[in-house]
């Protein structure tokens, strides 16, 4: 019984990550999932006890698909610059090669829940600034590697990352610009530049990557 | 009788910006504007066909608040860099100082309709379309009086102005971050350095601009 309940739960976490990416996050409700998952609301209610716990799943089963598909391939890149740009360049489009089918959830959760108050405002601020410290330590390493300057600011080299990331996000969904892809990597290159990296840099080319 | 419909259509469209500032487009409903009022839901299909007509039309009142708040200003500046940085200025942080309680309308759109389709998120498309092409033009006169490189790429320069202005809204609002507006001020002129500005570049200060 337990592993039937586990697997109806991860089914459901997978149909509503998948929904978020497309709705955001106050498009999904209980209704809405158990219509999409053919379940009863009641029979959702096993799983979920309301639709702000709904959320705060999603947002957790998120962060581990895209530690899955962002942070852990870049792990295996050796320390330094070529990590920092295998974690840029996992990171731009990573919704899409994980499967979802819409945009990055916490990309649009900055802007639909920064004027909301509770819960899930708060667990969004949370993993937020896990990841801006995650793209610091690797910033960091390559400080300590020698490849960029120590006496550049470093949170303002992670500021104008999530900047690049953004902007490479509506170009390239919203506005569909065949050349997101390619401005973004121009903006990061000059940015590490700035920085005190060596350029040109040689960045890792990906398919299907605007 | 036309003058007091059109004081009404002004209130609501005015009560209505402020909620989408907050709650985004989808969070603004006949239902929950009509409430807002204290007016009926039937009153409310005198001023606006449907949901989809009311957005629309909350997104031609937010173009006109943010055209006398961001664009007329900037206009006054004399052209060239003092107008580009005045634009900028007037950007970064402009619903605030245009009274409404929330952020940027467009910028939470660009995240909340990009996987979506319909008549509003081609009309969102237009919008960030025009503004583009409004920051182009004023890059483009900056150009002309020789104060940047006509060799840089000024559809760069744009792209990456658009990273800037997103990443201030979510470090300033989201985050709350006390340094966004720097932060911000230190990424635009490293910018304006790269397309051949001579720095430091003396930027209009202003009150009250995180």
């Amino acid at each position: 019984m337990i592993s039937k309940r586990s697997a109806t739960r991860d089914r459901l976490l997978t149909l509503g990550l998948d929904a978020i990416s497309i709705e955001g996050l106050s498009g999904v409700t209980l209704g809405s999932l158990a219509s999409a998952a053919g379940m009863s609301k009641s029979g959702l209610f096993a799983h979920f006890d309301s639709k702000e716990q709904l959320q705060l799943d999603l947002l957790d089963a998120m962060a581990q698909v895209a530690a899955t598909h962002v942070v852990q391939p870049a792990l295996a890149a050796p320390k330094g610059l070529p990590r920092l740009c295998a974690l840029v360049e996992n990171w731009l489009g990573w919704s899409t090669r994980a499967g979802l089918r819409g945009g990055c959830p916490i990309a649009a959760a900055l802007f639909e829940l920064d004027d909301l108050d509770g819960e899930v405002r708060a667990k969004v601020v949370a993993m937020e600034s896990q990841w801006r410290a995650q793209l610091l330590a690797v910033v960091d390493e390559a400080v300590e590697c020698g490849e960029l300057n120590s006496d550049f600011d470093r949170q303002q080299l992670v500021w104008e990352l999530c900047g690049i990331y953004l902007s490479h996000h509506a170009s390239s969904r919203l506005v569909r610009d065949a050349k997101a892809g390619k401005r973004a990597r121009v903006a990061f290159e000059a940015l590490l530049g700035r920085a005190g990296a060596t350029l040109p840099i040689k960045l890792p080319k990906r398919k299907n990557n605007r």
